[in-house]
């Protein structure tokens, strides 16, 4: 399955490719999305759209996984965000990707098993889990791929779930 | 000049189409795009993106005038309102439409003439101003129509400071 992950914003939205086979994460690609401040935000907007929805048609995901915002996360950028959230949802759902969400809490702790983990932490045991040499640069790539394996472990949890209620459904146990 | 007001939103983004000519505006026509709250979200934003992609396309208006968002407005649907926002700023970009952004407080002193006027004095004043007999429903289609209104008023003034400095440097006054 291949995942594409996204780390949301307007300035630089991050990106980031795995495929995910058999418990085994590997890394297709992964970078950011920039755009220039002094443009007109629709046209930032429009940017993200295109760079996004050419992402898609290029690496041709199975699912898209992408980070939740809040309003405490920052109160001054937060809505242009969620708004260069909408365009990168929208290019998604037009390509007929589906869509996911996690917290993220649930990045931390699906990444690195600990609520609390630091940043830094999340990135190093995500290059880890990728086999990756190096922490991938910029934060923002390196923040969309945690999301990406976020989404490879829980589907690959959704996945068990599903087998073992069908072995008890079997009467396996 | 044609501008198409908006009032953003996710459940029901209200539009109002007005011409704007010789310090009259009419209203040409006004409404609301509304979304099942049973569907994806995603399905929503792409429902609100290509209704408002065909409006713009029916009504070719020369500028798009749309509500500034705070984040203090509604804390829990500002996120989910900032990404609808962004799909329909995408549309009026990729039709090359002008945007043009107003705080709740400029339209409120622009139609009323009164920075603290309440909800329903603004709409029964935008009504008055358009020669409308009754207060456009629903409430979300008023509140696009007053800063479609909102923006001819604005433009005016702008076209008659510019005509103002033109005549000073022609030495009427």
């Amino acid at each position: 399955m291949r995942i594409l992950g996204v780390d949301p914003g307007y300035a630089i939205a991050g990106y980031g490719v795995v495929d995910a086979d058999a418990g085994k994460v590997n890394s297709v690609t992964f970078g950011a999305v920039t755009t220039p401040s002094h443009t007109l935000f629709e046209d930032r907007l429009c940017e993200i759209y295109e760079d996004f929805t050419a992402l898609l048609k290029e690496f041709r995901p199975d699912a898209m996984a992408i980070e939740t915002l809040f309003h405490a996360n920052n109160q001054k950028t937060v809505i242009a965000v969620a708004e260069a959230r909408g365009v990168i949802l929208l290019a998604a759902r037009q390509k007929g990707v589906p869509i996911f969400e996690y917290s993220p809490l649930q990045v931390k702790q699906s990444v690195t098993g600990y609520g609390k983990a630091t940043k830094k932490q999340i990135q190093e045991m995500t290059a880890r889990l990728l086999c990756l040499s190096n922490i991938p640069k910029p934060d923002d790539a390196a923040d969309a791929l945690a999301v990406a394996v976020c989404h490879a472990h829980s589907s690959r949890s959704a996945q068990f779930g599903r087998r073992q209620t069908k072995r008890k459904q079997m009467g396996y146990f």
